[in-house]
């Protein structure tokens, strides 16, 4: 099946104008047929041995949400407390999360039993079903910006924490929890390049030929 | 910025669309704007603290290649030696990489002391960053499949063979070994569920409600 320029442009545009999403989040529901097509897409992911390690917990309950952001919170005083005393002040006027504010949360979990211990492409490299789900997050998010639809990964918080609000088995595995809803504007870009966190690397300076550092 | 239905119907066909080739390489030439726009693409991934901890080695060199690939070989012999005699047989007759017929590999790393030892976003979960470098691969991925260009992912291989044919510090994590190149077509289904293999799972046992198989 090929895809025309004009579709890969539509691809582009939309990798490129992604973002994550934390403040700019708008109560309107999200439709259940979108919300459908966003996880068969996070769905439709390469996974190692075609294994389909993920799981997708969709939160709308007020009172989850209040556990999440509770854990969010507890996490965050003790990640503040890490930065030295310059970048702490930046960051805590920082807004890294909407999980109240954001219609929706979707837990992204891992069960790294599934389909039995040996794994096609997994006997090597261990960690290949968990990579598997964070494709499946990437997924997501683009199918959620060609929806028009912002999306931001809250990673400040422990795993427990989300098992607890959730009643996930202790032996599936936390990939992420993400906040989606629709929003205000998209950033032109990031929020923390904007605000001077850290620049934006020159894509060139990533890029080396048959060798590491060789131009 | 607005998507438009037309824009992001476009989005879900490359999702949709998207394979791991191994068997489908053509010899043609990757040209340099087209590998550029991919790798772009890549490195506008999301990244914990904005840190874009990746790098990209591009690798055309044939005794590279070849390195990688003995590499493969001698991790394929171990790795079908995991299987019972039924599977074994079947894993035997499976092709798992084009390393050497496709006509660019690209070596995905990430940089986990980049900018410092305290990373926003990585205080509580330190694997984050080598998610964001795998979220840096599925957006190469998709980029790609927007071009007609199709990825193979190996992970039948060691890191160390990986970092030994391309120069890469010990202190750098090997995150993927890609496989790129046009083809002569697509599959309409992932190889692995065409062979029965494993079956797809129905998307609707993948979806929970506020809480573990809560439906």
């Amino acid at each position: 099946m090929k895809i025309t320029e004009l579709e890969r442009d539509a691809v582009y545009k939309t990798i490129f104008s992604r973002r994550d999403v934390r403040g700019q989040f708008k109560p309107k529901p999200i439709p259940d047929d979108v919300l459908k097509r966003i996880l068969t897409a996070a769905h439709h992911a390469p996974s190692v041995g075609f294994m389909q390690p993920w799981d997708f917990i969709v939160v709308k309950n007020q009172v989850v949400k209040e556990k999440i952001k509770l854990g969010f919170e507890d996490a965050n005083k003790t990640s503040a407390a890490m930065f030295d005393d310059e970048k702490m002040q930046q960051y805590k006027n920082l807004k890294l999360e909407g999980i109240l504010e954001s219609p929706v949360g979707i837990c992204v979990t891992c069960d790294r039993s599934r389909n039995g211990p040996v794994v096609l492409g997994r006997t090597i490299n261990p960690e290949m079903d968990l990579y598997s789900s964070v494709c499946a997050v990437q997924n997501l998010w683009l199918a959620a910006r060609a929806e028009n639809i912002g999306v931001g990964w809250v990673s400040i918080i422990h795993d427990d924490v989300i098992k607890s609000a959730l009643n996930i088995p202790e032996d599936i595995n936390i990939i992420a929890y993400l906040c989606l809803g629709y929003v205000t504007q998209f950033n032109d870009k990031p929020e923390l390049e904007k605000l001077g966190w850290l620049p934006r690397r020159d894509v060139d300076s990533a890029i080396h030929f048959d060798g590491w550092k060789q131009k």
